[in-house]
């Protein structure tokens, strides 16, 4: 378990020391042409971030047997929408955070027009970087664009921040809040396996892409579950935002509606399910277990 | 040329009509799962507009021979794009419009945050749209969502409208104002012909693209003279907005720079430059030709 862990951490420093090198060669195109935008997108996108997306890419494209070189597109691609997200989740009139992984968040270390235009920009920026790969074929890449925008607008990602906005001063029941994290954060997390699953020579296995889609769908909600649960637990210096802003925010969480035991609870039986999907796979799968527990046990 | 002026007229309102029909399709899906996310798309889509956009990808493909079914799905991308950059415009920290197209903005019919999530949604619904056409090949969807996704961020759209944020309280040169212009409108209108273009069987052709490259140039930077111009000369029940707020604002026009009547012979020489682009095409550009006279002549 111990060694387990170790590996994992070192994988995930892998993971992130790469996807940081290749997202900041791609602004090198950008960079000839120096705007606050192009700043304000680099600073959403490159200040840090634990780079889970990309690892999900990489670790699931790599045990299907993908070269590493031929999930990058899709690591990058995945993690500008994410860091779009955050900058605009951020806003004002969204979740009003003045500060994301320690530092000043978008549109306050430069303005709330440029941050909005930095998560526009960063959007059209993930969906051109997934025309550019010369290692897949034509199909693939359509694949992964399909993917990547049907799971982050308003069948995913958008629709959870609409219905988590909307839920903030309300009660709402388990399976809602449920219904929210699936597409808030959920969407995403699946995208990113099923992209590393699309990058592999599976693509085609049905069966497979059924069994990650639900270990996807469980550390999803898991992820969320800790969040809710660091939010009460966590403190400010590892988190970077600030601790109880959930409570104070008079939203809805699982430790709310579940107590803080029954949350941890939740979070520990959707793990076991994660896993289990893992099981009989004639593929080396330490990797991805190693990431369901690392969601539940993380501080941060 | 009042017949030319007619028949242009009959055209654009078969294409606002098709690609309305059109756009509303594509919402059969989402309207399964209804939500005020959905709504404020929907309301940001297709609450009227001119439908210039598609009206060239149609325009544009027809004329190289391309099936109008082939067309479908690059014109609504393309509206998509439009529309949501509209809505982000409107904001209070963009350009605080309460009113478009005489209707109150997404925003105040919503809220900010809706309006904010719904431009996003709608940016990744047209890139989905893009991924589905059966009638183009892998290779076509590919190039048209490059275009789309290099001309509406950080190299095109979204780059010029944060330009013209920035320089707002500023005097700028003329080049300066071209560099705004030609990102801000031209970039997508570009895209819209370029797209049309790559539909078609003729997307090979380089020397037939650079001319439709700077033909576009052309009618872009026309379409933003006059936007300057009507800005001075419209009435509010002919554009839909307020009249003269650019002057409030304290932008920099083409009028400022130039003068009315500089401006109008500006509008007329890129006028001038954009047909002679159509001269000696092997094609029928009847509708090219009517729009760049329309752009120049258009009263909102």
């Amino acid at each position: 378990m111990m060694r387990l862990m170790y590996q994992f951490s070192n994988d995930l420093q892998q993971a992130q020391q790469r996807i940081n090198r290749f997202l900041e060669a791609q602004f090198d195109e950008i960079n000839t042409r120096p705007s606050p935008l192009a700043d304000a997108m680099k600073y959403g996108l490159l200040l840090g971030g634990k780079r889970i997306r990309p690892f999900l890419v990489y670790a699931t494209g790599r045990m299907l047997g993908a070269d590493t070189a031929q999930l990058d597109y899709a690591a990058a691609a995945i993690e500008a929408i994410h860091a779009y997200s955050l900058i605009h989740d951020d806003l004002p009139a969204m979740d009003n955070d003045s500060l994301r992984r320690g530092q000043p968040t978008c549109h306050i270390a430069f303005d709330h027009a440029t941050a909005i235009l930095a998560g526009d920009a960063l959007q059209a920026f993930a969906f051109e970087i997934l025309t550019k790969s010369t290692a897949l074929s034509a199909e693939q890449k359509l694949r992964l664009i399909q993917v990547l925008s049907h799971n982050s607008g308003v069948f995913g990602m958008c629709l959870g921040q609409s219905l988590d906005l909307i839920s903030e001063h309300k009660q709402i029941s388990l399976s809602e809040l449920e219904q929210i994290h699936r597409n808030k954060t959920g969407a995403l997390l699946s995208a990113a396996l099923k992209m590393g699953f699309i990058c592999s020579s599976h693509f085609a296995d049905n069966a497979l892409e059924a069994k990650l889609d639900r270990y996807a769908a469980a550390i999803g909600l898991a992820f969320q579950v800790q969040d809710d649960i660091l939010d009460i637990e966590g403190d400010l210096a590892a988190i970077g935002k600030n601790v109880g802003s959930d409570l104070e925010s008079d939203k809805s969480t699982y430790p709310k509606l579940l107590g803080l035991a029954g949350a941890k609870q939740k979070a520990r039986e959707l793990y076991v399910a994660a896993v289990g999907e893992l099981e009989h796979l004639p593929f080396d799968t330490t990797a991805l277990r190693a990431l369901a527990e690392f969601i539940i046990n993380r501080k941060n």
